[in-house]
């Protein structure tokens, strides 16, 4: 019943939702739509990729679900990536407090700004920023997939607080779930 | 190449963008990320539903796209729940003009606003709102399902105009695709 445990979400999920924080309760609630999200997240997170590593493409994921104040999921992905970047943590933090001044790679630098611009709106993506990280040799897959991940987490964001799920203040909670993920993937969520 | 053919994407997504419109280009480009978005969509939309009919789903679809300005996913959903719905495109055109005066029931007028909600920040849907939704009827998994495809919506439309797509004027464009879509659903495209 929803309120026992102390959480209260818009719904009514079913279990106890400090035992499944964020997208897990609703993924638990509704498995039909679970089973094409969690491949869409391992498809962009974590298949294999010519350029882009694990590490790189949760950092976007991390950013943008910052910039939605999505506090679940940035706990999440920063934990995610932080977990397969050499620089860990302390470089997810430099990127959500400053793009512009983060030890990140030019055509990353450039990709997250395309990524900032499509959790605004996708018709905030100028040619002017695709333009940019083309000339720091971004190819047309990395501006699809930082496009798509960008677009991707402002639906996973709105689907996690539109349904007012718990999210843990616990760090070690974010990096047990990193450990899950890293050597488990998405699709056995 | 881009520019070919009198429209310029993006990305160079290595066809005609006129034959292949909107999300159908970035899908052709990308089929490993366009398998999950296509059965997503198929089973938020169109799959059985105890209760809200394609198209009542695809009205939410409509909408929702229309807040985001997003003409390719607008003009094609408004299309889909059209020839699904007993009103047909008056409807569509009533509810994106003002919900709160729209001839719907008054448990979808509620759902409505919930995805408007969703539209502008997951952190929008407020208590009030889904209870409000609640005491008209509406079911847990009507507004998990509302809240959900909204926050599809707000991917699909950034995906859609992130990249720079097409989008056709004519409405016999979307006319032709909503009898693609309701013979053959969003698995076959």
């Amino acid at each position: 019943m929803p309120g026992e445990g102390g959480v209260i979400a818009h719904i009514d999920l079913g279990l106890d939702e400090k035992a499944h924080p964020g997208i897990n309760g609703p993924m638990l609630f509704r498995p039909e739509t679970a089973k094409p999200l969690n491949q869409l997240a391992e498809t962009l997170l974590r298949a294999p990729h010519p350029t882009l590593t694990p590490g790189e493409r949760e950092l976007i994921a991390a950013y943008v679900s910052g910039l939605n104040d999505c506090t679940f999921c940035c706990s999440s992905h920063s934990a995610f990536a932080a977990a397969q970047l050499p620089a860990g943590m302390h470089l997810v933090d430099q990127v959500r407090a400053d793009v512009g001044t983060a030890p990140v790679s030019v055509k990353l630098r450039a990709l997250l700004r395309i990524a900032a611009a499509v959790q605004r709106s996708g018709r905030e993506v100028t040619t002017e920023l695709v333009d940019a990280a083309r000339a720091e040799g971004a190819t047309d897959l990395e501006i699809h997939d930082t496009v798509l991940i960008a677009a991707a987490f402002c639906m996973f964001n709105r689907y996690v607080d539109g349904l007012g799920t718990w999210a843990p203040q616990d760090p070690e909670a974010y990096a047990r779930a990193a450990e899950h993920i890293v050597a488990n993937g998405y699709g056995a969520s």
